[in-house]
């Protein structure tokens, strides 16, 4: 472990914090180099707890102090800037000024994952990061075991997804489909009851849909506008809605609907 | 009516549609003219149908047919722009294609609102936007009859509120406390049970606070981050909170957790 001042924001080693609102260039350099970034105290603890290995990690010199307690342990350097380095760099001011990069590790199968699980989210194509940060939260805190995700769904690790999730991303394990068009046979071939959540008047009400509860559920959450594609509300064993109540609202957001669904599922 | 075609974005007649990424410009502006703006086809027509008197409309070339079913009985003047034109004014590319300013009404008052409410929703100090439309959105999409504010609460009419709740906050009832030290008596006098929300472990679950639902229900969502202040925690007949399951996420965000409240107390 070193802890190192750095007065440059243009210095080589800070170069995994660059620009961080330019989601272009953070999606390659992330890609390339493998990494991920944390975001704030708690995210970073959350990281290191779930054993995420570090980087480097970026302090303003206010918050100099702030993991103190485990910067000995980590074996990776420490770099404390000035707030206004830290700006330079990332491109905003870091009000928290704790940022950590992390090694991604390989993502484990879907086979893997759905192991031992009961309950399980599947993300067709939710493209925000926000939503897929805020999906992981509620299916991690009610006590789903696992995410599958879709090829075009966000990445769990990028940025604003970690923050929004609050580090649930660390913790609930998730995996990713290879392929879209027959990815959910793996899921039915392992007895999973494959429940498509969608707005239509249709589909029987969440709760009839689950029932006592018994038994292996994958939850099936559509892209936000879109919803499901045809294909895999076709592969789905139930269609299920969550009642409305008029009001001119005709159905809930995808974040809303995914926490009200994983809490009906694991209650 | 009339539909008038205007080249410059320095009009006075586009004077409601400027910048509108400029919150604090934005917030004194629309405040000033006693104005809100709605954006997107969908959205302004859930303003139109809910009563709201349109000042003007605002319509890109591309899109400015989208509300000639309706355009003629609106008796406020329709602007038509070009795309260059629209991105100069409100400070974006305006990819919907629709913006509408309409005129606020006075605000019902707290009794007003709740009197003929079984369940209502009572927002402390959500400072975010979209926080509010989503809150909004889902409590009128389950059935929630009313919200109730505190001084602090961010406004539902904002432009992004309004986006993100897809128009329910045109159709939810909603009143703002002026007190916010003594308002939750009004609630309490009309029989309300005051329910907070929180994550504190003591708490009892939210299906043992709800019950079998009889009686009329307040339901008291704080802050982000923060939480209930401790006087409206005080102030509850009842704690509630969502039971968690580890995995080192110890509670909800706000907007999945008042899906959820929502939910549990109107099924």
């Amino acid at each position: 472990m070193s802890v190192i001042e750095v007065a440059d924001a243009a210095d080589d080693r800070l170069a995994d914090y660059v620009r961080l609102r330019d989601s272009n260039l953070r999606r390659s350099l992330e890609a390339e180099h493998g990494l991920f970034l944390a975001e704030g105290e708690k995210v970073v603890r959350r990281a290191l707890r779930a054993g995420y290995r570090p980087r480097s990690l970026l302090l303003t010199r206010r918050r100099r102090a702030a993991l103190d307690d485990v910067i000995g342990a980590l074996g990776a350097p420490v770099y404390v800037v000035d707030d206004a380095v830290a700006e330079q760099l990332v491109g905003f001011h870091l009000h928290r000024g704790v940022l950590a990069s992390f090694h991604r590790e390989p993502l484990p199968g879907v086979d893997e994952v759905v192991a031992d699980a009961r309950r399980v989210v599947v993300l067709e194509d939710i493209v925000d990061h926000t939503n897929v940060g805020a999906i992981f939260r509620s299916a991690a805190g009610l006590g789903v075991d696992a995410a599958v995700l879709a090829p075009r769904c966000a990445d769990p690790l990028y940025r604003r997804a970690i923050k929004v999730s609050m580090g649930a991303v660390f913790t609930l394990p998730y995996a990713r489909l290879d392929d879209w068009y027959g990815g959910l046979d793996d899921l039915r071939r392992r007895g999973f009851t494959l429940l498509a959540l969608t707005p239509a008047p249709d589909a029987v009400t969440l709760a009839e849909a689950v029932g006592e509860g018994e038994g292996r559920y994958a939850l099936l959450l559509g892209a936000e506008g879109d919803g499901l594609s045809t294909r895999w509300l076709g592969q789905a064993d139930v269609r299920a809605r969550i009642p409305m109540a008029a009001r001119d609202v005709d159905s809930l957001n995808v974040t809303a609907a995914a926490a009200i669904a994983c809490y009906e599922l694991t209650r």
